[in-house]
Parts: structure tokens; sequence; C-alpha cells
């Protein structure tokens, strides 16, 4: 496997799980008033649009990572609508 | 332009400015204690090793959104190193 390949794997297994944290972090304090719901709401966008491009181009890394992506953001926007108006200071 | 590069540009298009409306809310608040910096810190390797990737391929779309993406992302962590602790419940 060339560096290239290699690094581009490692890319988009970060870019993949990068919301695992935030999610155990709401999900143990049952608190996101600080977190943006339209940084999810954007997100869930752009990875979903991803999926449906990589659906077209029947590209499987691009539809599994951003199939993977477009799950764990919905679930951290599910956590926000449920914890996100707790303690809020603002709701923007 | 075909259907599926429109997608793919949309597509772009959000995954980069997501952090955006995160930033613009932590910097309004001064509160990021609800936000995981392990969620940015790994987005951070994520879209850089992505902008690396870019980078060795010549590729430019790659190298322009996930360069972006770097910079709001560490943007953003910032954010975090100095508004996190402040009425901290848990600070992982």
């Amino acid at each position: 496997m060339v560096l290239t390949e290699i690094i581009g794997i490692l890319a988009g297994i970060f870019t993949t799980i990068a919301a695992v944290p935030q999610i155990v972090k709401a999900w143990r304090n049952k608190a996101c008033k600080d977190v943006s719901p339209f940084m999810f709401v954007i997100l869930i966008l752009g990875v979903s649009l991803w999926t449906v491009y990589g659906i077209m181009n029947q590209d499987w890394p691009i539809i599994i990572t951003n199939g993977i992506s477009t799950i764990l953001n919905c679930t951290m926007l599910v956590l926000i609508i449920k914890y996100g108006k707790q303690n809020t200071t603002s709701n923007r």
C-alpha cells in the first residue's frame, strides 16, 4: 500500500469517528447547552449528500465512511434535542 | 455540470463550513463546557491529513476544503481551551 493510500485511510477514519467523543460526553453529562445544533444539522446535510454522491458513483469507501458519519451525527442531534434545553443560556 | 458534481460541491461546502455556527456560539456565549475537545482534536487530525493527501495528489478541491476546515476546527479548539474550563461539570 502506498503512503498516500495510508494517509487517505487514516484521514477517513479520523473524520468518520470524530463525533464519538462528543456523543459520549453528551450522554454521560446529559448536557449539550454549549453545543451548536446548527453545526450538526449542516454536518448531517454534508455527509448525507456525500453518501448520495458515493451511491451515484458506486464508490464504497465514500458510502461507508459518510454513512457511518450520518448515523453518528444524527445520534448527536437527537442528544442535543433531548438535553440541549437544560440549563440553557442561549440556544443558537 | 452534471448532478453528481453539483451534489459533491454542495456536500463539500456543507462539511467545510459546519464548524462556523459552533465557533459563533462559543464566541458569543464565552462557554464551551459541553463541547468535546477530543472531537475537535480528532477532526483536526482528519482534515489536516486530508489536506496532506490532497497536496500529495495535487487535488485542489481537497486541499482547499480541508485546509479551510483545518483552520476553522483549530479556531474552535482554541475557544475550547479558552472557555472550556469555565463553569465545568466535566472536562471529558
